[in-house]
């Protein structure tokens, strides 16, 4: 029998609880021993839940009891989360991790860690709720350089621009459906701004390329700013604007990562991944293109990946699994000198053509869907350029990146 | 270092060295130790290759060195194929195989002996060629039961058929397209057949149900009987025909395995993978859908997959990576008791359309798009009902499962 604690009981803490119970019978032949969870750390009480009887309110008798070899973390942010783990990891414990905010900002740190005391420190469902990446991109793309991984990893803006293609409606009404659902939160920042994305893809990044990626360097923007309009345009054109977390290795070492909304044409792989979906799309430079789909978020397939996570800690007790993931930092190029082409909106009545074509250059034009404006698509230019252009354009209407 | 010799200098054996060569410092550091390929076993001869200076013709060679720690099975077949890959194994060296026949038939025991002394035996290169998909089933979906393992496994036939619907050609013309392009073989049997796509979901099942499911049990139908009319028609209905390789568990212990043409609607995951790219649905009782898409074959690609085990072998020399796949028989259901709506064409002036009802009861008529025939779409039907009406409807003209 193999003692586990489970830190917080929250949508996926009490999924944990549900998986372990449901197919505790091929569980116990996979890990080769049968799990048990000893404890439950939550602050509040559960009347009538049976997890009363393991309910405990201090991490210390956790970290105490030498029995409990694996603690599950699924809290979720950094206080007291870093510190709860950093203990049970000093404490010998292998410790299982979904809170991308924790696994981003310290990461490369608790893999040492653990890694010095022959324990492990596993984190899948951190990205991509239930889709396996973390262990196929640790463990199965070992033979390839990878040089580009792009991921739709935010189910709540996947959604969003879903609904706004297929209802035809603003986001704003997009997301209060979004919310009602409960998919979005009250307050959805956190998803439409981007930030959630630039967390899950600095982790795949300092993981495809074996060092440091810090978040705050990758340059993060939302969706808030897609209109209905766009969406029409990306529909005449036989695409579809998608919010992509990407990375790409340009040559050897030089590395840019953002988070933004990106028009795709249907031979993307991720074209096809709709409403709360996740996908990722990872290029070697041997295998070519993989990708992997599935659902990113919800209480029993995020309850998944961690589970096999305990599945696999519980047979590596003693047993670092490797992981490259040093701490040096990746410097990654200024985003500045990252070029795209844009599809770019303007208004007919403060722009001439000629005066588009002297600002960007040989455009190709996009026949119009919505009256009074101009639409059309750039020639490849840095993101300076684009950031340029739009202080000296006046009357622009909307600006998408383009990825095809 | 750690020696390796590889077995077969064919497309995949040349892949392997070339991968080995060209990702050397990035293989060396997630291995854990330089990999050197101390034999190449052939008996051509390969002038002014490099290789020539470690080719062997006499596989005892390496067998009897103690330096080599693994062996690569790239060569396919069963003969010589399994004796080698056995004898490795009781010699105590660790074996990668990328062949399908092999672990097909064999896979089993060859896994079985591995774990006896404390050895490997992978073969993610076997299935899906680059797509990672046998290390996820097994060390990632643990939390799961598979309730379903769904792929399009045959890139020949997918391209064929991709080939087929986009510039509305028969399947005896795509086929030679695909010939002269080298990605069909000039007795293309295994593949159009579906024998070769039956090997691979027969893999897939055993490691989804840790059983052994005999590919000689796997109802298997190919697609030589597909026409450009039935194109034509999957077109019109908003669906696309996939050669899928399926095995269903339908209650606990009961599962179905078949290998046949699917008419498939756009919300289904494998249906945007075209081209000779091959897709792997997986659904599990608490993950829900997930699914792996890449490149299915490809000298690369698959010396990825092959590559990635030599690493994964590299860092285990000496501890067996736990794979559940007994040698105890899992007996499938009997095909004649599956159920499928099918799609079916006749014609007209063979039948009348109380006949059809008459045969088939409440039938979904589809709209006409060749003249002189009917096609419908009937209610759930078992497989054996199906034949019984072949037998007995005069002017059939065609009858495709459908899976939406």
């Amino acid at each position: 029998m193999i003692n586990i604690a489970v830190l917080g009981y929250g949508t996926i803490g009490s999924g944990v609880v549900e998986v372990l119970k449901t197919n505790g019978d091929s569980i116990r032949k996979r890990a080769g021993d049968k799990i048990n969870i000893k404890y439950v750390l939550d602050i509040r009480e559960f009347p009538g839940d049976p997890i009363m009887d393991i309910l405990v309110n201090d991490m210390n008798i956790i970290l105490n009891d030498p029995e409990v070899k694996i603690v599950v973390e699924v809290m979720g942010g950094i206080n007291p989360a870093y510190s709860f783990v950093k203990q049970a990891l000093l404490k010998g414990k292998s410790v299982i991790s979904s809170n991308k905010e924790l696994v981003a900002k310290h990461g490369a740190e608790l893999i040492d860690l653990a890694k010095e005391r022959e324990l492990n420190f596993l984190f899948e469902a951190s990205v991509g709720g239930g889709i396996p990446i973390i262990r196929p991109l640790n463990q199965s793309l070992t033979a390839d350089e990878i040089v580009e991984i792009t991921g739709i990893l935010n189910g709540t803006t996947n959604y969003i621009l879903t609904k706004m293609s297929d209802e035809g409606i603003e986001f704003k009404e997009a997301l209060k459906e979004a919310q009602d659902l409960g998919y979005a939160e009250r307050d959805p920042s956190a998803d439409v701004e981007g930030h959630d994305a630039c967390r899950k893809i600095a982790i795949l990044s300092s993981l495809a390329y074996g060092m440091q990626v810090d978040f705050e360097d990758i340059y993060t923007e939302g969706i808030t700013n897609i209109s209905h309009v766009d969406i029409m345009y990306a529909k005449a054109l036989n695409t579809k604007i998608k919010l992509f977390a990407t990375s790409i290795r340009e040559n050897d070492e030089n590395v840019y990562a953002m988070v933004a909304p990106m028009m795709i044409s249907a031979n993307h792989p991720l074209y096809s991944v709709g409403d709360v979906f996740n996908g990722i799309y990872v290029r070697g430079n041997v295998i070519g293109d993989v990708m992997f789909y599935g659902s990113g978020a919800g209480k029993l397939p995020t309850a998944s990946a961690v589970v096999a996570d305990i599945v696999d800690a519980a047979k590596h007790l003693n047993k670092n699994i490797w992981t490259i993931w040093s701490s040096k930092k990746l410097e990654l190029i200024e985003i500045d000198k990252v070029r795209h082409r844009f599809f770019v909106r303007v208004a007919k009545n403060k722009n001439t053509l000629s005066d588009i074509q002297s600002l960007f250059g040989d455009v190709e034009d996009v026949a119009e869907v919505v009256k009074d404006e101009y639409a059309f698509i750039t020639p490849l230019i840095t993101e300076k350029e684009m950031k340029d252009m739009k202080e000296n354009i006046i009357g622009l209407k909307g600006s998408i990146r383009i990825r095809f």
